[in-house]
Parts: structure tokens; sequence; C-alpha cells
């Protein structure tokens, strides 16, 4: 049984990995030249993407960015899961915008800037802290400006001028002061069943996500409930297929939404070990129609990415419930090269594994984790 | 980083898929042609098995009757892990058997036959009851026989009269009345790490085992102590690096030995699931020198071999707790195709679960399952 994955990163890998034992062979599609390869050691296999989609049981995408003539053809095989429409709502801010406010779901204040002439008015919109993105390939922290006071408006104006924003929109933002970003993930079957991991709480720095932690701290019934409300009116409405991120920001009690990843994501690679099935295993039973597996979490996680760092020292091995794993790529800065799973009983006692994992990592890298120990020895 | 690994079986692909994740490139030998595949897709890679082993920081076997020339070559490199002696010990029955000797382990009451005429002595130095087994290539089930009354013996020397005992001894056993088959997995790294998973029970049907439980029922300290007694006395003198599969006999509170594995074990395949580190990844972690992972249980488990059965109700991976394992190999009767890891909280649950399991699998290709289920039940 085989599944086609558009994309072919550390995520396509770990569906691979998830799939092996499944008896479900996941392959990538390069989509930059179209080639078929084996999502671990890249090695290429010799049909062609046509060849591949007819002998797929199952389409789907590691990143949402996909190329669009791509993803309508994969569309016209009728085996793409989550749906064209979904993945193009989470590749488009002014999309999945339109979408949210449809379904009033909450989420930033924002205004769609379509002409250089509307950044004249955001400040009277929205007042003087506004985050502007790109609506396409936006992704971690690229294609973002910030405006920090109305007196900086012309000064952006001028960086923005040679953007064709009748081509690609920007989305001006409120920026929003918020407790925390917490994500949700789960998933739904073509039949219908849906299934949630615990909220995860996310850490970012300097617009790249590097702790998550799961279940969030402090959770209430009530944070839950509105997550997983949000949540199954997003894919009832989509009728979707798949695993779905949803971002969050926490305000008081309130959630509203940041944004959409249409796949399996980084604030649930703690599932691999901490829970009783993965997010990669998940995704491929939901597109194939196979029953959800577990998604409660059986302890409590860390998720510590591995950014812009090529070798950790072995001794990290010997700490307790912590698992080491590498997604095969050369360091570049700012690339995510691996992450780390941390597993414990407790908070108090993730902390502590935190702690020791702190004294062994090049902390320049890591620039957030001593502070995540301290602030869970705290829970 | 790479393993080398000589065989490209099942054992092969785990110990691949516990690899990726920490970077460590699992290569295989087929022991056959002797070309280089990945044992996953059983791609060839273009490499020799000469470069290969240049390549390689590390070499290890997933069985033990690896031709010897080819262990020779593997054992020249200096890398080889466990020792050229380790694996020949326990791929030849009469060096096994000398071996535990020497060390004064507990074993069955055996003779070594190297002449024909030595069977006529069999009964008076071990019973009517006894089993015998070629020292070579004895392997789940196949090359032995049973003498189940002395005047059953004319009929049997007559069946091994065409076996060239000087070649290929046999080794004659008293057939012992044994509580239960245990089965201790541990691993030594180069600094002389030893770590135990806990014992495992196992149960066995026509020769072939179908179904590990670990922890195993009703241990005591008593028998864990004894165990570890008997595994760091062979790992210690044999300076063993690597995963070592003990099989032993519970008679009363003594344990005997039955048989060494110098390597994962199938009776360790719950551990991918129900324990912090697989005995997979340990194995890795071993050979290469890293600092063992923990071995202790987070659940009761049990592991469910799937023999000569190509598929399995999409229905079992709605059961709580199981997660379904194939070795991606074309059905045979008797071939080991999978399992199925099934974690619980308790004995009674496993119990509840095993039985639901066992109302969706074909029970022929199962034979043990709803009675295992039961057993576990009155724990």
């Amino acid at each position: 049984m085989r599944v086609l994955v558009y994309g072919d990163g550390q995520l396509a890998q770990m569906l691979n990995l998830a799939g092996v034992p499944l008896g479900i062979d996941v392959a990538a599609v390069n989509v930059k030249d179209h080639s078929i390869v084996n999502p671990v050691d890249k090695a290429p296999r010799t049909e062609s993407l046509k060849q591949a989609i007819t002998d797929a049981k199952a389409l789907t995408v590691e990143f949402e960015h996909v190329p669009v003539g791509l993803l309508e053809d994969a569309d016209a095989s009728g085996k793409l899961h989550p749906s064209f429409t979904a993945i193009r709502i989470g590749a488009d801010r002014v999309l999945e915008k339109r979408f949210l406010e449809r379904l009033q779901i909450p989420n930033c204040r924002h205004q769609i800037i379509t002409e250089h002439s509307q950044l004249d008015n955001i400040v009277a919109e929205l007042g003087e802290k506004v985050i502007i993105k790109a609506s396409l390939d936006g992704y971690d922290g690229y294609g973002q400006w910030r405006l920090k006071a109305a007196s900086q408006l012309p000064e952006l104006k001028a960086q923005l001028a040679d953007l064709d924003l009748g081509a690609v929109p920007l989305i001006a933002e409120q920026m929003v002061s918020f407790e925390r970003e917490l994500s949700l993930i789960g998933a739904r079957n073509a039949q219908g069943q849906v299934n949630f991991y615990p909220l995860a709480e996310n850490r970012h720095h300097e617009g790249q996500l590097h702790v998550s932690v799961a279940p969030a701290p402090k959770l209430t019934e009530e944070l839950t409930q509105q997550a997983q409300q949000i949540f199954t009116t997003i894919v009832e409405d989509l009728d979707y297929v798949g695993v779905l991120a949803v971002e969050m920001f926490q305000i008081g009690e309130r959630l509203i939404v940041n944004e959409l990843a249409p796949r399996v994501h980084n604030s649930g690679h703690w599932s691999i070990h901490g829970a009783e099935t993965s997010q990669f295993e998940n995704q491929l039973r939901a597109v194939l129609n196979l029953p959800l597996g577990d998604m409660s979490a059986h302890s409590v996680s860390a998720m510590v990415n591995i950014i812009g760092c090529g070798s950790i020292a072995k001794e990290v091995l010997a700490v307790p419930g912590c698992h080491l794993h590498w997604y095969g790529k050369t360091v570049r800065a700012k690339r995510k090269m691996g992450h780390i799973n941390v597993v414990a009983e407790s908070y108090a006692q993730l902390a502590q594994r935190l702690d020791e994992l702190a004294g062994l990592l090049p902390l320049e890298f890591f620039p957030v984790l001593e502070d995540e120990a301290q602030r869970l020895a705290e829970q």
C-alpha cells in the first residue's frame, strides 16, 4: 500500500518511518524536479510522478506551499487528502482569513492589503502595533514586517514599495498581547471520526518554534473545549481528511486562531514518544480511512527543536526520557536539523530533565531551554 | 554514521528504523550474494561489501548463522560486535554447551553426539525423553527430533543414519519438565555498561514463538537476580558488546539456560512500544559505544507474532494499545510476517485487549491467543 507525499523533508521522512510497520510505503515527491524519492535516504525511485499517482492509494502533503499546478494534478486523481481547498487555505493567508471569517472563528483583527494606499489607514484601523505578512510563502518568520509605532509607517511603506500587492496581497494584523501560543493537533478520517491530541504550548524565538510542551501546563476544560470546538467547526466545514494543526493565541481564557497547517506539525513531534499513537501514524491512518489511533498523552513531554546545530554530545542519550531525532540534513543557520523529545511523569521531572539537557547542549542554539526548564519547575 | 548488519530480514529492518532518528544509517548485507541493501525496501546500494565494511563504524549480525567466511572477514575489520566468538557460540550448539559448562551455568543435561554408536547410550545417560538437535542451523523447530520412549530408539537411529556426525554433531538433551520459558534480553556496551529489560515469558506452539509477555507475570526478585547473574557472567566472560538474549526454562524457582542468541530477539519486540528504549535502539547504542537507554517497562506488553498470515482486519488498529508491525515479506506457511504489540496498564487490561484482538484475528494462525488471554486474566 503506497502513500505519496508532496515534499521530501523531515515530515515526509517521519511519515515514512511511521508507515513501514503498518505495511505502508510512503514515497515522496520532490516538488522542484517532480522526481519520486525515498524520503529517508532520498534514493530516487524509477517511476514517473504520473505512475506514482496511479500506484498510490492516497496522496497528501508535508507542506502547504506545494506549487498549485502540482496540487491540481494531485487533486484530479480523487485521492488527495486533505483536499485541494484545505491545503490552499493553509497556504494563502487571504483565503485563510476569509475562511475563518466565514465560519465566525475568532482570529486576529486584520486587513487584507491589495493596494499600497491601504497602508495609510492601518494605524487608524488596527492601532500602532501591526504585523504585516505576505499572503503567500510566509513561513517561519520570513516575509514578515513589524510596525511598532505610527512614526515607522513611512519607512515601512518604503520597504514594501516594490511589492506587487495585486499578485501577492499582504495581511496586516493587529499585534495582540497574549499569554501564550497553544496548538491543537487532531485528525479526521473519511468516515468522520475525529480525535484530538492534548493542547501543546509553543515557545518561539525569533519567529521559530523552539520548544513545545504537551499537554500544555495549566490547561482548563474550558480551553480544551474551545479549541476542540474550533477544530471541529473547521474540519466539518471542509470535510477535512487528515491531520490538522490549529495554532491559537490564549488571551485570558479566550482562544483566537493564529494560523492553520493542513498537515502534521512541528508542535506535534512530541507525540512520537509521548502519545500512544504519533501524529505521523495517525496522518496515514486518516488518509487511508483506517481507524484513528489513541491520541492521549501517556506522559508529559517537551519537544526541543535542534536549530542550526549539527551535532550533540552523546551524553544527551543518557538523560532519562530523552530521545534524539535527526532529520539527516546538512547544517545551515536557522535550519531545523532535528528535535529532542523528552518524556517525564510530571512537569517537575520534565523541568529537571530539561535542566540536565541544558547542561549538555550548546545554549547559543537553544536560547529558551533554561528558561523553559525554570518555568516548568514552577508549575 | 553507518552500521552494517549481516542479514537483511526483519531484524535488520527494525534496526534501520531505530537508526534513522539517531542519524545512524543501517545497511544490510545479503549473506547469499554479498550485496549491500537498504534493509527496509531492499533497494540495492552500489558499494561493494569491502567498501561497506570500510565505511561502517560498526558491524553486527541479525542472525547467528552467517557463513563463517563472511564472519571472519567482518571480524578482521576490528569493528564486529558482538565478537566472532560470541556469534559462533550462538550458532553452534556444541560450542554453546561447552561454553555454558565452562562457566558452570545451569543448562539442560545433554550429550554431544559425534558418532552414531553414542546414540545407543542416550537412554541410559539421559532417560527415555530426549530431544535431539543438530548442532548447526537448528532454528525454529527445524532439525530437531524427539525420543519419547526407549522403544522409539531404533526408528530414531534409522532416521539419523545418513547424517555425518563428524561434520555436524548432534546434541542430545534430556527433555525437562518446566513451568515456562523466560528470556532475558539485555545489552552491554564497550565501556562495560550493562542494562536489562525485564524478563519476558514466551509461549511457543509447534516449535515457534507465538506470544511473549513482558514483564513476565509472577516474577520474583529471586528469578530476576538469577537471570541477571547468568547474563552478567556470560557477557563479562566474552567481553560481549551488543544486545544478547538468554532463553531459560523455569523449573520451580530455578532457571536453566536453553539457548543464547547473540543479537536482538523476537521475544524483545515488545520493547518497541512497552519500554522507554527499544532493543533495536539499544543494540545500535551498544555497538557504537553510546550510553545505553532505559530498558524498564512503562506498561505491561504482549507481543503476538503474525505467522503464515498475510493480512489482518483493519479493525485491529482500533483495539486500544495495539500496534501492528509488518515485515514486508511474501506470505508462506510458518513464516513470521509481522507482529502485534499490545500495551496495557495491567495484566487484566492486557487480557481484555488480547481477547478483543482474538475476536478480530483468524485464529488458525493464532492458536494460543485465546488461551493466553485467559491465563493473563487469572493473574
